[in-house]
């Protein structure tokens, strides 16, 4: 994970050096409000990587942000597996990501198939994505 | 009460705007951390002042910050009677606000007199702050 | 809706305030993190109330919190008209509230009811709260 | 202004409401973080908008979030006049915003211009922002 | 320390969640406002615990919030020694917290036993507070 | 970096605790906001610091804060390499601080030589800044 914090940087910048890291190959960018010295609103910019993309997103956040030095640190992580299956909702195909982690299973519609069938239908998000998860089997098998 | 919401100004230009803003008198200024679209961090500046500052406090807003426009709203204001009086502790004399409202009554200590005596007898602020209330009669008179 | 910005109560004492004012029949209370002068880490808090409890609200906001003003705003209300229905899940019965307004149709499921029966039966609050859904009829009548 | 205080949508869905409103014409659209009762971290929904777009947005929000009433306030409004000139960077033409009120004159470039080039170009958004400054002549005509 | 950041989570789920956490003995939780791409408002969850809890705690956060994966790391600690006393205060016992770390002793009223004692005695949490800090011997034995 | 989660410092010992810990050498200095059990609103304190200035800093921390324990973490550095140059601007001298990191180089005007330049000339501080950097040439030496 890759942390800086900025005083300096317009929050246009950084939506640009947001879209530039994703870009790029970062798993995850985020800001995070922040209060630094002299009655300055900041923010801390937190990038969680694989440890190969590292400096190609290091240069990214040297060249559009103006922070002159980043703190990198090291987490042990605990996943779920996934599995990806479609299910078919009166909105059209929507693919479910079902989640395992010892005895707990549960699962999520995938935003953008969601995104895109709310559109293309006029209701809402929400509504596709209720649809979604009443057609998903979390304990057995999705019906497909 | 003045509004901007900003994104593409620094910390570094808004803790210097607040700074010019409260030596142009305005009563308080406060930084709202605020989510804007294109995945931009930015703040909403909120500006507290008398009708007769307001153009002066504008000035400053649009010469300081990067916001195109503002918006002022009126509200009705409830607010306690205060009165200052000293009370002296063991780090030195210190003001006590005391306020009232129908039936409730309040003391506060003043910030700087506290910060000045917590420096000079490097103690922490909040002992010198305890030491003032505890000498602070807040039902009936303060003992001086 | 009554606001006030302060910058020397704790967590705790506001935490304390919300519950105090919940009580007294606030329809609404939230914070608003906020930066203010001094380098001073900021709350804002705002109380949404019927006109009738105001004065009511106040004496809690000046006798619990450090505030000596507040402000207070009037605003025009769009509100969806509700009814209430209860469905049958496989953990037991829960209210629904069903909303309309113009076209839009919508329903949520009551939370406390749902916070019950994820407790009772050893599920997760998501799995009660998409059951519930499921059985709720959003164009028509509800199932019961 | 219309506000709303949500402690029961998710961020997706907060993302997809923001994308809807301002392709329905809202002027601006944020999210404020809020700290709401019962230990929840919620969100204020704030849209600013013209007052014949209001039914159509209040339609969005209501069809596409989970909140039930929503508040409308009016403000009155301090702008500046703004005229928008042409320059051109080594990087490509960039359209610069020249911004007035009363003796205060300021210059900013527009984001997606600058955002093309310095994707076209491989060099840093900031980059080009200076350069466009800098071929701005803020206190005359800009140099075209 | 366990953390996880949350886009597809709403503010209902997350109460309940660091209820579910605190009740299996979670020493802290707490949320952060984050924000994620696609304009997300999010939340990082932080729930600090020992050791031997960890599973029981990932649990919890795997079955009540939609994270797929979460981020532990290890901190060294440095803390006060603490001890409990008790003090009488006109609203009734109030035990206080006496903490010492090299040369500094502070003290903390237990934030419970003033709560009941506000609600008993009709005054505010402050007033409480401050009774009970008045009656502790900070630096020599707390005078029962 | 030293850790704290507080939710019983007000707004005003917290600022104060900031200009003590920058006075004592701290490198940075911030706030996050938090939400903590009990609906309160807390702060996280960061303070990045030398190890040898670790107990000097902790000491301020407990003394002038409510909290009872800290948590410290380590993390590897990625910094760029500096070098401070003057230019000379309309409004006077400026030191720009140029960094360098791989193949990249970018230029910062000194905070604290634009604000003073700005207070003297009359102007925005912004206006000081972009002059600064308008002089400074970041590819080969600064002009001076
Ligand atoms: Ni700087
Ligand atoms: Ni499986
Ligand atoms: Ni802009
Ligand atoms: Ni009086
Ligand atoms: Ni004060
Ligand atoms: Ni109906
Ligand atoms: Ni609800
Ligand atoms: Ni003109
Ligand atoms: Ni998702
Ligand atoms: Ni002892
Ligand atoms: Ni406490
Ligand atoms: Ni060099």
């Amino acid at each position: 994970m890759i942390h800086a914090s900025l005083d300096d940087s317009t929050g246009e910048i950084l939506g640009f050096a947001m879209e530039q890291l994703l870009d790029a190959g970062a798993l995850d960018v985020s800001f995070i409000p922040l209060y630094m010295k002299k009655n300055r609103p900041g923010v801390k910019l937190e990038v969680i990587c694989n440890r190969s993309d590292e400096k190609k997103l290091l240069e990214i956040i040297f060249r559009e942000t103006t922070t002159l030095g980043v703190r990198i640190t090291e987490a042990r992580r605990a996943v779920m597996t996934r599995e990806l299956r479609k299910v078919h909702t009166p909105f059209g195909p929507v693919r479910v990501k079902r989640a395992h982690w010892q005895g707990v299973v549960k699962a999520s519609p995938e935003y953008e198939d969601c995104r895109q069938a709310a559109l293309r239908a006029g209701v809402s998000l929400q509504t596709v994505y209720q649809s979604a998860l009443t057609r998903t089997d979390i304990e057995g098998e999705m019906t497909e």
